[in-house]
């Protein structure tokens, strides 16, 4: 079994930024060089704030997590109504934004966001992860993504549309992707897996979304761990798979959290939107997140990009 | 004198995305050819949310702005306190985050930020700002700026630390950077405008930093347009000069965003930071940007990044 | 048909108080006088924020509306994790609370709350709720309830434990209890009418509370109106009845924000917790309810209390 | 010394209520027997919320504290814009505010907002407080407030507007006002202090009022606590008074919060506006408040009323 040790130090007594150390410049100026087409697609969900009408909860979301808010502080009706324009006439509007990351939206955790005992990732101490933020493996400390992203379209893989909500993907259905797209992995990619589960969102709405989801496998997890990847990107809630309760069922040694974050300091990217990206039938392709700089913040929301 | 008419219809009748639609993928090709080093730099500030204490209060933004506030809602204190891990063994940290991005951290205008009369950008009827978000011209209409970047280093140019307050840059000393670097700007380009601001706030103080700011001239900015600029992306907080009470002296037909967001659709990124990126001396890299998909925003935090 | 022409200008042509003008400091003294036993009762739903838990939504509340979200900003976990305390030893625990009362939580619904047309009561522009707060009729404009309170217990009356969804409560039923109880209504008194529909939520769940809601009738909404109450204070969302959709039927002439809020400037109070007031069998009492301040809201959230 | 074993247990070993419980309905029905007038007054400061304005920052509040934000979901802006009405023609407003209440408005402390070592308020272990609340001695644990108030105008006695900064006010002061009011203060009281801090915003603006704060002596509340008051309300920010830090200056055993809320369970009123009540020149008189029933919350915004 995989066990903290073999990782944790690997990158210093004081590293904060796991697997991200992998993204040197040799590693980035090759992943520039993935670009051919110059077409850009985004891989996030929208953010679909709203407080009086029920609009958040039609984007697909985890049951029971406090949805996007978003408030316009002055606006176009404003001025309908007779607000006056600033000086010789201008106008404008302004507008705040409440939002609880995981479990909402596309984002990407940051290694405090989960631990075993008494230590984080890299044996910082999880008391430093206090009220007013994560003073050890906040997000702030990751940096940007820039990196070669790798597509596992496991569900064309299968000639599925998605998965079912018991599916686990293994290390055999990594490899197979690898090999039909003849591709292979090397460390620092960004190992993009696609299960299509949110088209379930659309197709049979927030029960059947609801109903658990399918995941990587702890094994898929410790082959991607074992390949270096730097993130791990997914179109499901937790990387992992999730039951009817909405939680993983692996016991802690075989938790993807554990597995990726914990002990191998891998970046977890999850409810990524990949329809487009696997339409357009790209393996591989310059992959682009960059997390707001939120000091002590447990994940940030993104829009990550693919750049085909 | 630049007219809306000159402009407004040059991308479609219905278009909403502006100058952005300047980056056709052979001009994301080429961008991502600006990559020689692999080195990723940050371009934007912290947002250090906190709420029991004035932490917030000690990065720029202009004064009497909301600013952002961080939560935790489980944190290794509660570990420490004795909140029991879930199952068997499995600890976690999760937030939230409000943010209003206008004047208080590295963001990204939406098209449908300011206007004159009834209309915004390229006549869309400014009726559809409303409370719930605006329906034209939001930030989830702009996509991702992968675009080539071309630092416009003033402070440099004139051997200064930073700009006097007083300052506006004008088409003079933007061409003279260009020459100095010995690049031409292209359609599609981030313009990036260094005035040092920023270290006013660390050297002088909040008080410093609010007693105005340089800019762009309006001639400056008429410049930038002329030359299809994608995008202004500056270290000041509104890319016109300020003064003492913070706002654009210019009327309207000068008013930079009037000039640049309205007429004619060209992005603007405020309130980065460019220290390191003055200091590494690269006149041309990649440009990353990728506004969060809030539907409806006038705005989204930004954390833009130049590959060198 | 009563018509806003009837109610309108009452108290003055810049009247934003409305029916609340009933408490002269006669009504006041005299409400004071109805306390015999000196029991205080609160008739308010507890408020369980919670951001990374489900807690908020076990409470009763409207389908898809954003609930309260409580935050600490500091607590015992911190110092139990090593948070130094501040000078000779002192520790604070402080928080924050995001609310959207309606639907939510029990509040009470400013004048400005619904209208018809281009006019709030009393004929004042609707023009004049804005983006930054209503202008006008805002429930900083209510004050402090201090009145007599009268419950109208129906489902005491029907001895039943609580309202069927489809019962709405019209003049016989609130004459009943009046009768029953050998109590009459007086102008500037607060109507408390008790559906006993919360009761439901802890039955039937959820889905049941939402399957509709018992309530007053038009009818009964106009006779409490004709008897001059100040505010009428219910335990259901809305003191009107709610359909599946969670909307009312009645076309607008009927409806009871209309009757009651829009024409006659009677306040309403909604969501209240009635149960143990039920069973202390008062039927008069003293009644208090105090918005908060809150400059240009459309209601707030209160705990009103009976002091029996 | 007073020391918590004095008081703690008193109401026996589970209590989180404090001093509240000497609020038995015989003390409450005197209470409403104080009222003669029937006039109402409100005690509060005006919550003035705002997002896309320095609003806020114009009302009385501690620097450096996150303000009371509110925002408009839905507004006549919107209609005027265009928004269709719902069904037959009705319109609705509606609203959410965030707001953090120690030191930007007035609010009642809970008895878990300050203790030393482990332990709050009767013994109750500070481990209790936690991120998602605090599960002992929270603001729900109090229940409203109906008691006799009882008015020390000191600023009145001392024949000033309002106190210097540097104003402790003492046990000599406190009775020389029940001297001069001819009332004596009883068990369950409301002590309301006024020091006229306030007036020095509006006369000096922000950096006036945070010169420093007067306030309580530490004999001056050890004189209340024994004289069994069950709340003390005051127009400063902190009970006590503070620095040009904005701190108590005392040590912990001369501390106001901890002499009054940890260990005799005396709840705090802070950030009232005590003006009119002044001006009424009346000593005592019915005082109520109704905390929000928040959940595990530190503290409720108020708006205490103070009826003659």
């Amino acid at each position: 079994m995989l066990d903290e040790s073999d990782n944790w130090g690997r990158w210093g007594h004081d590293d904060e930024r796991g697997a991200l150390n992998l993204l040197t410049p040799e590693v980035v100026a090759a992943a520039a060089g993935c670009v051919r087409e110059g077409r850009v697609l985004e891989l996030s969900l929208p953010i679909r704030g709203a407080t009086s009408s029920p609009a958040p909860t039609t984007v697909p979301h985890l049951r029971g997590r406090p949805l996007p808010q978003h408030f316009m502080s002055v606006d176009g009706g404003d001025y309908a109504a007779g607000t006056r324009a600033v000086g010789a006439g201008l106008k404008m509007a302004d507008d705040a934004l409440v939002v609880t990351p995981h479990g909402t939206t596309t984002h990407m955790d940051a290694l405090c966001h989960m631990w075993s005992g008494d230590r984080l990732y890299n044996g910082h101490s999880a008391d430093r992860v206090r009220s007013y933020g994560a003073g050890r493996c906040g997000i702030d400390k990751a940096g940007p993504v820039v990196a070669r992203g790798v597509l596992f379209d496991i569900p064309r893989l299968k000639g599925v549309p998605h998965l079912a909500v018991d599916d686990r993907i293994g290390p055999d259905e990594l490899q197979a992707c690898l090999d039909e797209a003849g591709v292979e992995l090397r460390p620092g990619d960004v190992a993009v897996v696609r299960t299509g589960w949110p088209l379930v969102w659309q197709s049979e709405g927030p029960e059947g979304y609801w109903a658990g989801q399918p995941g990587l496998s702890a094994d898929g997890g410790r082959w991607l761990a074992a390949r270096d990847v730097c993130v791990v990107a997914a179109d499901n809630a937790a990387i992992g798979g999730l039951n009817a309760r909405q939680l993983a069922d692996e016991d802690l040694a075989d938790d993807l959290h554990m597995i990726l974050l914990w002990r191998h300091g891998v970046y977890l990217a999850e409810m990524l939107w990949l329809e487009e990206l696997a339409e357009a039938g790209r393996a591989e392709f310059l992959f682009v997140a960059a997390p707001l700089r939120i000091e002590g913040g447990t994940a940030s929301p993104i829009n990550p990009i693919a750049v085909l």
